[in-house]
């Protein structure tokens, strides 16, 4: 028995009207997807799916990391919402090229392989981590175009898989390495109605972490064929299969992996009502939210393995935080979000959007971030430490899952601000969009007017068809102190009818209606947990969702020595023209005299303090001018 | 025209009398020396030299780094000023295993190789490296016994390096990956006499760093010689060969090596007169005192290839800061000390001597620290980002330099404190100790009553055979703000007689004479330059020479929490049964309650701080207790 879950409104029926998501979405629209496409052709990855099993050509295996399907993923939530021909042309190349690959019983893949090694290195390979993208990119660009053609190739796919894998005697009792075609699996079911798909999502999950740990088997079985491994020495943790998905109680390993794996879980747990995978990702979430992420919605402390550490270990300076990673992060409490209206899963969502997922990409939809440090400090080459601490993002990536991801969450953000169980319309998000709902037989459309997140007004227009009684969930963020709500003008109680962080405006609606959400604002300074051993005696600064770092271009050098008084009064301002409009923090702040140092490395008198403005930026802007030094958490008194 | 150095007192002639030191001195003596000398036997670095070039063994080639080479070096340290019958055996055992290695043309070195592969692989083997730690306990064992066969057998070491290598014509500019060798040439000239070992060092440091870069052409070499390196890619900066050693401005590479050539570039031009090689030790003595040294005086601030990294970065959780580097930086000090009496070099080498050396022997002298974090967490193997954070000293390493380095140093410190040049003898440390001096024809013996570090108050007894006019310059610590000095009661003006931290009394000494010094010793907070972005906003607590550290023992976990504010009264107060017998510090301090944080890791709300006791214990007695956190900087306001 599927749960009865609080559906997204379909994206189809969200568009992007304007303001900050306009902006962005407008964008990745015309310049980010053009580029990535280019990309994926220079690099390969648009015709990677075909080569010949009779002619293996010699060619290096590559982590394509679905880059061209995760593009056509992309380039679909943006068509099924606007028309765009020279971008539905090139989704149609993308489609083609990789149904050309596709072989006569169904096989995809977008590395060369022998039919007989076909998933005998499920743990190095991503076989069926790429295919699973290519299922997601399905599934969405049959939702955009009613095209059929590619639904069916991975459909077709899908049965490969499933006769190959299940629980079934004689069947395989792998899983992939790297978790994708959980999630993906699902997405297929809902788009072809083929339950086999879901069970078999299900059975991946369910193998999972058993015992034997199966990649142990896989090295095994090895010897016997012949194979070499890329010898990455596969950990259980790694992979999260060191224990059965339901047992699992923090968030470990490769921190993409376990956000994809958390998706499934889930999905499968939403269709196929089993409270045992909803309960373990509950356990996990609050694993990953209330220990293990940074305040940029950032996860993943390590670039080594790309992976979690443990609870509190957040390093600033050599912080991974990839991009993926906190994409990961959004569709996870997308997910939950599902389950139950809960706003601290749509506060994490919103704190990820607009932090640590927005830092991947430049203003100019150009240039990528992989790693989200959240302290910079430029070093030579020779001295470095750790991954790359990069001060200009990059405009590619041997391994470039990043760029299409973050296309692919902007072109769809649609999909994450509007939903909908019954006769309560949620909304998650604010966002200048309209979206087109169905409640109790009527049809709805709820748009929102706002500058949302430099403004604290949203105004939000309610239009039934006709009088339609039913009940307007809004999000209420955490963030905010006390945010007001007034209907056509009067002021609502908003506390009474509070749930879990939303304001449930339960009444009859009539075309015309008008919620004013004031969402007010100030800029604040926030604490990290005391464990948190890098962030004690720091703070960082945030208004409304939007998390601020301070960069040298605005702050000279030296900004660890920077010193915010707690009596410091923050101001806040919008600027048109600055940094594509954004609204920026400034404060009375200390720093230390140079001079009396000459010489020195060590004083034991107390250094003279001269006073500075220090001025702010949101942090997903930074690294857009001259490159330097960025800090986030900024010494506090 | 050799420089007129300031000699170091012979240390055949200082005796260690008790106190600080004469404690240690004991326990290296009765407990370090005989466990070293039993790992050097159970590794089989003891008889490592011993193999038949003509029969050669398999046996993996290791760096030896001189462990048995040191170690009776250590053990002629103290056999010169004390009987130990025992410790007399064992040296004549060391020596003699060394002397039967020897090859009959006086080749020596700790690893089988044949005889056409000697001196082809000197980027990587530590060839010259190891037979110049043999060169140096030589020249200690001399001195220490009278004996020469050792010596002799070295010297003929040295002849045939001699014959190898040279500006010669014909002769190899080759020079060793691993500084050691030069300045263990002119320990052996200065034992022998003979002036060849002296030009030999001269020329191996004159080589260093010329283009082409020997080490390229000595991997051209291995390609004709069949010859496979281990790979290293041993880089200029790493082996400070990256340009003449006189054009060097930045302490850079790997630190040990860096301090092992400063080292040989002062004694050769100590003893040489050249100028412009003291000029380049000046300058990159303050680059790395000034610029690249923790507060400990440890050094090299990454483990990877255990290096420098750049100025000012001196990173805390992952400091290396390896036990050797401190040493390397004791000996270069007091190699800079002979070239003038500078109190800034004896400052550094009493920081590194009570901090960052002693840091790397435990209390029980019998466990080591290679590397010397100045944070400490403990955290899952699993998620170790950087070299091992290590909670606990080890009994020994694969790579065993730093233990008998530090009994090394340990035994010799006799060597460090006193020194003469003309009628002017020099203090430069303060310990429990007497020397015998000839000043003027006459013998004088000075001789230490003092608790110091513990105690401020240092008296010195003067004792010349019959009255002799010299001057006696004592020095005064940069830490001490208001020193005092009286002679036989009567306070004596030090400030017009001091030149350079070094207070000149000039008198006619007569037997008896008391010398009282106090040197106030508050505890104190040391702030770091503004540009070590890690210390900023932090103190760290010091008392005399003492640098302090907190540890979880004292004050339970979550350090980094702890917050010491300015206003907070340090005290000090001898404990004399705890940790050996120290002082400790004590101070009002605050953390954060850790109530109001469930479920939140990031909190808009100022948290309430709560009062605590903060406990400090001296850096160099840490991790003598039960494992857990520590650290050198905390918190201030």
């Amino acid at each position: 028995m599927p749960l009865s879950p609080i559906q997204p409104v379909p994206w189809t029926r969200v568009t992007i009207d304007g303001g900050f998501w306009g902006q962005k979405w407008e964008l990745n629209r015309t310049v980010t997807l053009p580029l990535e496409f280019e990309q994926c052709e220079r690099t390969g990855a648009l015709t990677a799916y075909q080569w010949d099993e009779n002619n293996l050509p010699e060619r290096e295996w590559r982590i394509w990391v679905g880059d061209i399907a995760k593009w056509l993923e992309a380039a679909s939530y943006t068509l099924g919402v606007v028309r765009d021909d020279k971008l539905a042309a090139l989704a149609r190349t993308a489609a083609d090229h990789i149904i050309k690959g596709q072989k006569p019983d169904g096989y995809l893949y977008a590395n060369p392989i022998a039919p007989d090694q076909r998933w005998t290195n499920l743990q190095e390979k991503h076989e069926l981590y790429d295919v699973g993208h290519v299922m997601e990119s399905a599934a969405a660009y049959h939702h955009a175009t009613g095209d059929t053609s590619l639904l069916d190739a991975l459909c077709r796919c899908a049965d490969l898989l499933d006769a190959k894998f299940g629980p079934e005697p004689g069947k395989s009792k792998g899983y992939d390495g790297h978790q994708e075609v959980e999630l993906a699996l699902v997405s297929l079911y809902r788009a072809s109605g083929e339950k086999r798909y879901l069970n078999l999502a299900k059975h991946f999950l369910d193998e999972r972490g058993r015992q034997p740990f199966y990649f142990d088997l896989e090295r095994e079985e090895w010897k016997r064929l012949g194979i070499k491994g890329h010898g990455w020495g596969v950990k259980g943790e790694y992979t999260q299969a060191h224990k059965p998905v339901r047992e699992q109680e923090d968030a470990v390993g490769h921190s993409v992996r376990a956000m994809y794996m958390y998706c499934g879980m889930a999905d499968v747990g939403v269709e196929t009502g089993d409270e045992t995978l909803i309960d373990a990702c509950r356990t996990l979430w609050r694993s990953t939210v209330r220990k293990r992420m940074y305040v940029t919605g950032g996860i993943g402390s390590t670039g080594q393995g790309e992976a979690f550490t443990f609870d509190y270990d957040l390093p600033n300076e050599t912080a991974y935080a990839e991009t993926c990673a906190a994409i990961g992060l959004v569709l996870f409490a997308h997910r939950m979000l599902a389950v139950e209206a809960d706003s601290e899963y749509a506060d994490v969502m919103e704190r990820a959007l607009y932090n640590g997922v927005l830092s991947g990409i430049g203003l100019d939809g150009k240039r990528f971030f992989y790693a989200n440090h959240l302290t910079v400090f430029p070093q030579p080459d020779s001295a470095k430490r750790s991954d790359a601490v990069a001060l200009t993002r990059q405009e590619w990536f041997g391994c470039a899952c990043c760029p299409p991801n973050i296309a692919r969450l902007i072109a769809g953000i649609g999909r994450h601000i509007y939903a909908q169980r019954g006769d309560t319309a949620f909304v998650h998000l604010y966002a200048q969009t309209s979206a087109s709902l169905e409640i109790a037989g009527r049809r709805v459309k709820l748009s929102q007017e706002t500058q949302y997140p430099w403004r604290e007004k949203v105004l939000l227009r309610v239009e039934p068809e006709s009088e339609t009684a039913f009940t307007l969930a809004l999000r209420l963020p955490g963030w905010c102190r006390k945010p007001s709500i007034k209907i056509n003008g009067k002021t609502v109680n908003s506390r009474t009818m509070t749930k879990k962080g939303y304001a449930h405006l339960r009444r009859k609606w009539n075309p015309g209606d008008v919620v004013e959400l004031t969402l007010p604002m100030p800029a604040e300074r926030v604490e990290a947990h005391p464990n948190v051993r890098m962030d004690c005696n720091k703070v960082a600064l945030q208004r409304g969702p939007v998390v601020y770092c301070i960069e040298q271009a605005d702050n000279g050098v030296n900004l660890a020595d920077l010193r915010l008084p707690r009596a410091s009064k923050l101001t806040a301002q919008y600027k048109p023209g600055f940094l594509g409009g954004c609204v920026v923090l400034r404060g009375r702040a200390e720093r230390r005299e140079n001079n009396g140092w000459t010489n020195r490395l060590y004083n034991h008198d107390r250094t003279k303090r001269k006073a500075v403005t220090l001025t702010a930026v949101p942090y997903h802007l930074w690294a857009n001018r001259k490159p330097g030094e960025m800090l986030v958490w900024m010494n506090a008194d």
